[in-house]
């Protein structure tokens, strides 16, 4: 619905007052030029489509991907499993897989890259969520760095890559276990630190609880967290920032 | 220790090498250059420093109040008693007390205030966390508006103020109890959103653990979450991302 | 045993005064005549039967869902897996299945439905929870009406079908991961909400934890929580309310 | 602002279109005619209003009690201190406290009160909670009964008194430690039981957290739950089932 | 009301079939006969009334001590504050309060002590909560054996007293921190032992949930659990074991 | 070694007093005469053996059950598979197993049963941890009775089998979801309640825990509880306890 | 009794076979010779007794204290608040109290102090914990170095000190919040550390679980955890592994 | 790089002093002779490499396998599965597979075994955990005895074996279910005891919680506590603190 137009109908006498009053009140909300509503929509718009599969039937998962598909934008889904993935190359056979990162990716065109978000994990085996959040970053248009396998355990490895990692506009810190990682960054670089704990560990770890907690109550300055291996809510954090910061933020 | 110098003098061979290694090994760390470590100093020294007074003794907190004052700087006192207060004031009458919120403060000369950063609380309660992110923004250059008693459970009031905090590049989102507020804005504006749970409620809130759950679990695209009642974390960091975004980061 | 019977018994003298004393002593607590206990049974009786199959074997769920075929009424059993499925299917060739909701259904007789329920969900990862809420209300009698995906991160798809929802007599609130639905709808509608939290998400959702604190801190009026997951008891108690609104809860 | 005369002025030509399209952009949601979200104000409007004081200073609880006194409409404060009602009792000479339920109370005028809400406690220990919810619903016009001290423990208490209990249109059942009065009371009667889980009790009673998780796994139909110590929440629930069951819930 | 006279008068014409009929549905549940309902207030009347204190204000505590002292029965309070005490005491000048233990006690008359309770505990800090079964054990007619501060971090104080704490017919075991003495015990001797986790110790013992869960997966034979601090259940388990044990169970 | 042969050798000088001291030193501690440490396996050699097969291979188990049963004994073995039932079968033919209990029984002789033990269960999941206990219980000779599904959202099932129920020594209560079978049992009866929780359930029972908190926070008397799903624990002591009421316990 | 005396009088034939036989029953266990049981005890002689202060009246402590004194050893008493020392002040007036780690100390006679134990802290709120254990190791005879606040947010305040540090036999981590000092620790030097979390900090520190935690879960090698502000046993244990790496464990 | 070297060349004037600071500041960290650093590579080093299988996919482990392999070194893999093993297999036919243990090993060479390790178990289940201890212990150059099940449900198997414990260096005392073994072993032996809490039970044990939490709540002295299955972290630990007393401690 045309609120401009519905207007001009008023003042033209097609549309009688009661009438018009009547459509205002079922509008869509959106309609009304609530645009901050559809800002998200809109950034998604300019790079493509993205669907969480957890908890979806691969059926769904196949019938949403290939409806987006079909508006001629780039996919992204997330937490996908094998079984998903095969049911949407039935119906899309562009689509690619991820394994190490549960991703389903159907890319039409690259985005021009922009900034640059760093991307560290503790551990090898934090990479699956640290991929997903790179992946995702690289979804929303961020230049992308990984730093893998740089925990606290053997924390020089860190030190050599520090200079590196604060020429980023953000960095996501993927860590498991003590997932001591993310604030270690905090306390040495001057950027936003976006914390990720993972479940990876086992016994006290609870599942990613004790990283999640560590990271919680870092004492150091510039840090906040996201759910446990939710790669996706970093990446697009990170982007979002990174977005900000290089001047892209207002379109 | 001067490095510069150091090598000048293995140079004219005043220092033999020996000598030279052994200096070099016992170096402080920042004295390599590492100068990343001291960026988070430095920003502070623009605008002053912070004493957390949590689980110090009242004297602890006055002695190191006077200590920094003592450097011509602006100082921040954060989780800070009355008890506390009345110690600081003994040894710097100037320095003021905003109970509700828990601040000491001693402002030398205002910073420039720049960009914009949006704290919003769900309920009334939620106000001296608020207060505590609102004035460590402020205090670390950021320009502040408050949007108190915008929770969920009225949300028509939220949707009056959503195009003025849209304008912000940083949104802080304080509440206690179900803690929605965070997840329900995320998902209308698109600006990074800080959420603070707080402690505020009863039963089954579980001394803030319900908000946070609720906050780290938001399906909403951009928000990440710190620790329980942390206002001064959230201040921190929105002040950092607003002065990334105001292009005033890069020093 | 039929008191009325004894009574007369007693005072014809056929039973004596102490074997009176004794029957009424072992008596089945129903038959003294406390209906009440017997009113869940009685409305249960006009619309079948339920069966809930979790920890059951396939082979009791057959036997108790075959002996209560035999007396010609409806039947409904919830949680139930395709196995006990195929066991029940093996004697009781009419019983269908619907996978999303794990219901098994016999239907003798289409109740006459009056009022109505609305069933929302925020996700469509919650909609096996919202399908054994909706058919179980709808089993008990009730006109049943679907919202699903309307999730507070994206807001204006729930504002387009307030009307419409404010319509029934009870709304249902199913959702998982952060769970703030049901606490915005009772906010801003006037009905009694019926809370389920579903243990969709991952990570710090800790399988629908985050969900249920939400719901039960929710500042709103009019709400109320069951059990993660607890569709059956949702649908149920919407259906009792939905009765008693509309004036058939008095027999 | 009144869409109506808009609508007229764009007609009439008085408003612009580009005007009359700003104007509505940042309308008052409420004015949009979506009432409902104004449903619960008015129908506390017609009894009066309520304060949650939990949190507020007691400077704060008496302005707002002071204000909404002005407005001539009777005024009901839950978890109020005795500091707070003193505090009120400056500004407000009639308001009355009730120190068992930590109410404080100004009746302009008494409701009619319609149909009958069952308030059950378990122990007397139970008895601040149930006074809230008791309170809270004869604030919002139900008559009440109260029902105490009938926990399971001495489950033939409860029993006496069961045909009295069925006649309300709905029970609110107040239990801490175990919990249990919930569940057996829905096993017996046929209305919408609200059970309250009090933090009543010591040791593994967790602060209510037994209580909730009791009655949240009762096995028993027509049962839903609030907030551990919520007696206003489950209060104003009854009220809202009640006057609908009554058939005065649309107005 | 007498069944017999109801039967005598419906069988004489003086009662009619429907009023016999109404009388007995709202008749009093234990005058059915369900004598043992009142079991437990029979063994409790041969030695005196119980009150539980916690979560009762002192003006009730007094006023149920004050009526049951009335009966000339014997009274025990449990968790019993000195405030509580001093109001029982105006209206009761015999009771006497024990501090260490929360106690205030009124004995009438010794009760004739039969068989052997023991009572051991870890600590010494784990004494009130010992007193507290000791003494609650004691007013229900047992003879109680206290065997103090003989933890496992000494076991060689429990090996000196293992033959005199097994010649008592049943064991209670009270104590915190890692609560490792009841499974111990139990695994030493073949009576059944009543585990008391208490709240004793600091940190990780989260309140006494240390002890508890270690008692609960305690791997010897013959050991069960009560409620956290709970000195009062254990020792009246204790003492109705006893009591069967020696014989006197069944009057 | 044998104290008297010792002391006798000493007496006659063929052992000296140094050599003496050094073999009492290294004595087996049972050898010392602490014979209560081998109650309990007197006990159980009375009856047989029992092994517990949870986290044990199929091939550990099937040895150790080999190991008892060429002792001529009869072997009771909880918690195991099917897979290690079959183990076993393969070097001891006549072991038979029941699924229902995961239970794997040798019986060379029945014992001489005495006593009577009851083992109730709320519902039919929780059978399978009921008869763990019962055949436990029968294991050591106690005469057992079973009331299965007697649950407390269908209370009057229970009353009728009070009568029944109540003639045991001792009354085992398995429940999961809600657990208020146990406190209404322990509310009406007047002898040893053991309560089991069981995991039975899903949501909000967290495995058990809500079954477990609901029964150790039981207001009844003369209730005790044992870990989640811990039918071998119940069944153990409540024959213990079944067999010192009936005065056999002494030896 | 004397081992050696009863079998020479064994020998010698004063003492019957019987007599020897039942005297050697009822030894205490430490008269048989298992001195082990008794090493700690003889530790804490050569240096002093310890007292735990927490939940024990001040007339407690005082009794023991005195006791302890007049065997003219040193005596350390922990957790103690001021109300105790007063009372323990008034019958050991040299007894000197340590306001900060909850200290009181009667030093008769100083230990030689041996090898060396390095006690450091994240933060300033850990130094009462810290001053617990360094007290601890210093009285049980350990050279103790003190390194506070070189927690991980200024990392490089940690690393000008960690050639020092790594002089220590052992290390004892204290911190509190996200309590990764331990780990770091562990990470970069080659000595046990003993990590104790602390309960600084607030919200979801949860009372020192974040850092228990972090702790549990470090990747480092050669870490162990104590309980939450357990200096004691970190300062006890250090002692213990300083002196066997020192060659002065074995007496 | 070298220093040595370089400051050679600043000498020599072939490197300027502005490129030597450039050098100097990227240098590798351990380039710097922070030799602490590299303590544990070195220690490892002597005897072999380790991998930490768990998260880690079976091509990662054995791409990590092959190339540790390829340095001629001993190689020890924890948390190993049969699949891993066998990707192990396909590059390294000498290596060796523990399935009791999960462990991957590839000795090169004995290292000269020193000192000596105690292993103990409380049970049967818990021997796979100590296996990974024992291996990691002795890899690490201890020697290793075991002492498996010896559990204090039968605390007199133990007490025969304590004074072959008491002669290691070091006890690890592995324990699910209850956990007790830990403390009472620390209570009568006077050697470092490293608890390591297992998963072993069910019900009430969480996991592992309950090991966990009756270790850290221990009252002996000299005891700390591992992750839950750690065996890996008390192995090492324990090998470390044995080469300190030994006096292999310093290289």
């Amino acid at each position: 619905m045309d609120v401009e137009k519905l207007l001009q109908q008023v003042k033209e006498g097609t549309v009688s007052i009661e009438q018009a009053q009547q459509a205002l009140k079922s509008l869509p909300y959106e309609d009304l030029g609530f645009a901050r509503i559809d800002h998200h929509r809109k950034l998604r718009t300019g790079f493509g489509e993205v669907i969480f599969c957890k908890g979806k039937t691969k059926e769904q998962v196949a019938v949403i991907f290939d409806r987006l598909a079909a508006r001629d934008t780039s996919v992204l889904a997330t937490k996908a499993t094998k079984e998903q993935y095969e049911a949407v190359l039935a119906v899309c056979p562009q689509a690619e897989y991820q394994e190490n990162g549960g991703l389903i990716t159907l890319i039409r065109e690259q985005p021009q890259y922009i900034g640059e978000v760093a991307v560290c994990t503790a551990g090898t085996a934090d990479i699956p969520v640290a991929e997903e959040a790179a992946a995702t970053a690289a979804f929303f248009g961020a230049n992308v760095k990984r730093y893998y396998d740089v925990g606290v355990a053997g924390i020089h490895r860190l030190f050599d890559k520090l200079p590196e990692i604060e020429r980023a506009n953000v960095v996501i810190a993927v860590a498991g276990m003590e997932g001591a990682l993310a604030g270690v960054l905090a306390g040495m670089i001057d950027k936003p630190v976006i914390a990720v704990p993972t479940s990876v560990g086992y016994g006290a770890n609870f599942h990613g609880l004790s990283a999640l907690l560590t990271m919680l109550n870092s004492c150091a300055d510039g840090i906040s967290v996201v759910n446990i291996d939710n790669g996706y809510g970093a990446g697009y954090l990170g982007a979002q920032i990174n977005r900000l910061v290089t001047g892209k933020g207002e379109e």
